[in-house]
């Protein structure tokens, strides 16, 4: 994204056009391939318009289903069955739904500290209580984690679900490690916990392959995994998955949300299978891969070469999101102060934690901007923080 | 939809491929405009096609919205501000998201018998108790109403919403009579009660207009107000729009899940806007209108033809489903055993009441069938009951 083309009115919020916004965790508009996805729909409307168009299967768009699981298989090894993924309206859909049918009222969800502001506030209007579990270099610290569900069940509180964002996380960009991943598994059949593994950019590696997901390494059915095409294709498609074990998808499936409105988004699922059954998928998240390595590296040597002595960060090996830790003074809140009026936007901790705190913290995402406008912003921050 | 080209599969269950089922409240495939979206979609794809592939505005495409407003001002003299309507993922999201932000755990919600089964089915997702109000062939009585509303409070609960499908009411076809419409508001008033109006239907109207809608009427700020594409377009868009007052679409618009997943289907909402910006909404509604007035004039030939005495039905002005009642014998569900042994599937009434009952009804939609298909249905079932 350039600056100049920024139409921040079509977006979330988090910046008005012109501004150097490190706020959006988004694909950048510039990468979307729309040929390909109109030669896509266009391929779906001649051919299947009218199943398209029409209430789709509770489970979401068969060859869209199939493909899925083919490319699970190819690149993770992963034996799904068709029972055990449904198509959701985008991975916040998943992650309503689950919290929805998942959970009663007064239970417990746990969740990281920082973890993704949205995903905390899609969880909030569920009528559960949210309890945080900090991180480190290495993800969840599964201690913790241990800890906090002991204490809430001598309590006499009852921990539900724990969401997890084990892959080049949001907002820390850190990565759970292979070491904790089974040590979660086994605290969550301990205590009976379900866990919703948000996974939305685990093909946004940069180089090294990712441990397997805590979905892959699940034995006892205690994992529910979200993925979606928002991160890898294009959000404005609102199409995601989610997989699990049969019982938990066959509830999703027929959920009265479900039932009423049918599988997620007919049209949009079928020109996305059309899509992918050209091979487009792949080269595309190849030339993804690229692109945001080479603006996490622009970003990076930014940030080495501009950022004063006391800040630290840390240092994603994919995904979207660097995360800054400033010294004592000054907070985040005024170095963003005097950021925006010099052009320069981005979202300051405290959102990201659940149980307050955030004060020290920086959440800023390269994905969005081109990389000469990443370095200038960086430089601009560099100038702050160095003068604050 | 022809008998031949049923694809079942592809639909929420009720029906093998080859049966005449009269189970699907749906819009005929065969009536969809598929050209013309597929010229609108071009259209986006070439002209917007980065916004439109983009996390939307969380009120949804504004052009979509202007368009919205513009509609209802010229169709019912409607003054609805920008921040009173927003998009959604269909009517059936605009619920879900009523269900989970206006009511707490142990909320009553207030239902019509027989309403929706799959809207009943949603709400009953959320940690919330229902009681069904009867209805005439006037709509929802509303004696009954507020003795309910009365008993409700005296035992200490708390009804906070009631969920009423006024036009053309699914199952029973029924319309909520003009001089009752004020007493509903009334009561909402003096209760405190959220009133959803389901109103997906009201475009569907074969002669008289229709009474004005609680939102319409309504002064106080006591009603959301659900629409839907699915019923005038195409239900695989899955788009649908709320209106209400600012204050609860703006919680609606910054719940979680909107903020997350950004506002509803931005791609199709794009496509939408540019297939009515055309001018081409208007008249195939008009052509909707035609064709299921056509078929609702076949179907009631064929019950006055083909019923026994002692069956009565409900003559809907519009929508797409009549109500049948049966005599004490034979029950409803011997009648659709011996149908479906002979091609023809329907859904009997217990679904649709949520507090039991039904068993004497029948709900038969007349919308997804032709003609000849609906006559020749008719007279199966009627040689079965009277054979009963």
């Amino acid at each position: 994204m350039t600056v100049e083309s920024l139409a921040a009115d079509e977006l979330q919020g988090g910046g008005a056009a012109g501004m150097m916004p490190f706020v959006y965790g988004h694909v950048d508009p510039a990468l979307f391939p729309i040929k390909q996805l109109r030669q896509a729909l266009r391929e779906v409307l001649a051919v299947q318009g009218a199943p398209a168009l029409n209430y789709g299967a509770s489970l979401g768009c068969g060859e869209l289903r199939d493909y899925l699981r083919e490319k699970l298989s190819r690149d993770e090894g992963l034996g799904v069955e068709r029972d055990e993924l449904m198509l959701t309206s985008g991975a916040s859909a998943g992650l309503d739904t689950a919290v929805r049918l998942f959970t009663v009222p007064g239970d417990t969800v746990l969740v990281e500290a920082p973890s993704y502001h949205e995903a905390l506030a899609n969880i909030r209007d569920h009528p559960v209580k949210l309890a945080a579990v900090p991180l480190d270099k290495d993800g969840l610290v599964v201690d913790s984690l241990a800890e906090r569900l002991e204490s809430l069940t001598l309590a006499g509180e009852r921990p539900a679900l724990l969401y997890t964002i084990p892959s080049f996380q949001n907002p820390s960009g850190v990565t759970l490690s292979a070491e904790r991943r089974p040590r979660v598994l086994e605290l969550a059949r301990r205590y009976r916990l379900l866990v919703i593994e948000d996974d939305v950019y685990r093909d946004l590696c940069f180089h090294d392959p990712l441990p397997p997901s805590l979905y892959a390494l699940d034995t006892e059915g205690v994992v529910i995994r979200l993925g979606s095409f928002s991160k890898i294709l294009a959000p404005g498609l609102r199409l995601g998955w989610v997989l699990g074990p049969a019982e938990h998808i066959d509830r999703m499936a027929n959920c009265g949300l479900t039932l009423s409105g049918g599988g997620a988004n007919p049209l949009v699922a079928y020109m996305v299978a059309a899509y992918c059954r050209r091979g487009w998928l792949e080269p595309h998240i190849d030339g993804l891969r690229k692109s945001y390595r080479e603006r996490r590296d622009v970003f990076l040597a930014a940030l080495k070469a501009h950022m004063p002595p006391g800040v630290t960060w840390t240092e994603p090996g994919g995904g979207f999101f660097v995360w800054l830790t400033l010294p004592a003074s000054p907070a985040a809140s005024v170095v963003l102060a005097q950021a925006e009026r010099r052009g320069v936007t981005f979202l300051t901790g405290e959102p990201f934690y659940a149980e307050g705190g955030g004060e020290r913290h920086v959440r800023l995402a390269f994905s969005y901007l081109e990389p000469q406008v990443l370095a200038r912003g960086v430089e601009i921050l560099g100038d702050i923080m160095s003068r604050g």
